[in-house]
């Protein structure tokens, strides 16, 4: 990913200098135009602005330990949890940085390719983020999602952990066909149609978070969702695939509706996510 | 759904006759201009072309039991099991109707309504299927998935599990910001165009399940993808979020990774579910 985003800088003709532990990565970077350094500490002295991607974050500190930041516009691309990004923000204020996080949302082949989609979620100085506003958008479009600086990390593991879930159950729908005479080429359409189809629910959810009436809107409520589970978990049996990746939603939904909440939507099952 | 059905056909000039066990829901058909038939044998005698759509499959076997099936055309759109399906065939071939089964890919207000993106997938008698293409084609858009009975409730449920398996990773993500001060409703519109933007992952998906490598096209792979969840529990753990709709996909991303497969896409995951 470091790779990627330091390719993006000069190739859109601004001016970069590198550094990385690899000597024979950054000497790609030199010969497509980066001023290489020989050092970390070498790289931020010539850098008002100092963009770090590694591997994690104990790494960032590894990296920066005893380099002087003062005066610095630090931007940390590496992935994190809120918590470690809120620390690292901390530290970095300490050593006179100021902090912006980001949380990138593309693979590397989508850095410079601003057609793929692929974008960073930034939070933390919204000065640093006016200021470079320009120059951050160069590797993938930039959406800004407040002060706290954990909030890039948040929004970035929010979405990622969605598309887990999406992937289990796409998982679960190619297991049911796999031992038919089914091509998984003619069904890969037809899921994600349905998928893209059912994706613009999550608005209603969170109109329901919001209001708090987790009955507005409803089409099929919890009671016949609930009524609809044994479908599904003797089909997976019929077809010999283990329902692992559907019980846990399934029981929060059971719970739910023992709960009394029979006439809700399925946003329910997300307060008993919480502890 | 019997009603949203029931009231596509009149409304688009076809003729008719329904038979419903509520006399009230009946009488509302007759008015749009339906003939209500007062026994499931009356309105079956006067019918080529017979449509179920019941609670379950044993309503189906009630509803039907004892009636002259001879020479009909049993189409029939109750919610069912595969092997339910084709038992049901199995039976209705036993008393000399043809039979073709559906399932319904909508909620009963995308009924008669195109544009709302609903459809139905059918398996069974092309003969049937071909013969009423246009006729069934009234309430929702048809897909026509193979002769095998089982297979449009295959498919069904398919879809509807890869589903689940999103609201799934949904439901996780906001609760992952319900403690925060973050709009679920600016959450919403990043969270759908992930996605919808990630959906398309399941054509590669198809193609490593054809191929059987699945390494072919590989970006992230399971190696790295299993380095980041701890990422992903901790982050659950600070928001005060319970991990239990993502561990079982990260437990079978781990066993896939012991087993050696570091180098692959998450395809192999599908294999572990297989019994």
């Amino acid at each position: 990913m470091g790779t990627a985003l330091a390719r993006a800088w000069p190739a859109a003709g601004h001016p970069l200098t590198v550094w990385n532990r690899s000597p024979s990565r950054a000497a790609v970077l030199a010969a497509e135009g980066s001023n290489v350094e020989d050092s970390a500490a070498a790289a931020v002295a010539v850098s008002p602005l100092v963009v770090v991607c590694l591997l994690d974050d104990a790494s960032v500190g590894e990296a920066l330990t005893g380099i002087d930041l003062a005066g610095r516009d630090l931007v940390n691309l590496t992935t994190s949890t809120p918590a470690q990004a809120r620390a690292r923000a901390e530290w970095a204020r300490a050593h006179g940085a100021r902090y912006l996080d980001g949380g990138i949302m593309a693979v590397p082949p989508m850095i410079g390719v601003p057609e793929a989609g692929g974008y960073v979620f930034y939070s933390g100085s919204q000065e640093v983020f006016k200021r470079h506003e320009e120059t951050l958008g160069v590797p993938a479009r930039t959406t800004y999602v407040g002060q706290d600086e954990g909030f890039a990390a948040l929004h970035d593991v929010a979405l990622l952990s969605a598309m887990y879930g999406m992937f289990a159950g796409a998982a679960h729908a190619f297991a049911l066909i796999r031992k038919e005479d089914i091509d998984p080429a003619s069904l890969a359409p037809l899921l994600a149609d349905w998928l893209v189809a059912m994706a613009p629910a999550v608005h209603q959810t969170a109109d329901q978070l919001r209001s708090g009436d987790y009955t507005k809107g409803v089409v099929s409520n919890l009671a016949m969702q609930v009524a609809g589970t044994p479908s599904f978990l003797s089909t997976a049996e019929q077809q010999g695939v283990s329902p692992e990746l559907l019980t846990p939603y399934f029981e929060l939904m059971r719970r739910r509706l023992a709960e009394g909440s029979g006439e809700e939507d399925l946003t329910g099952v997300i307060d008993l996510l919480l502890r």
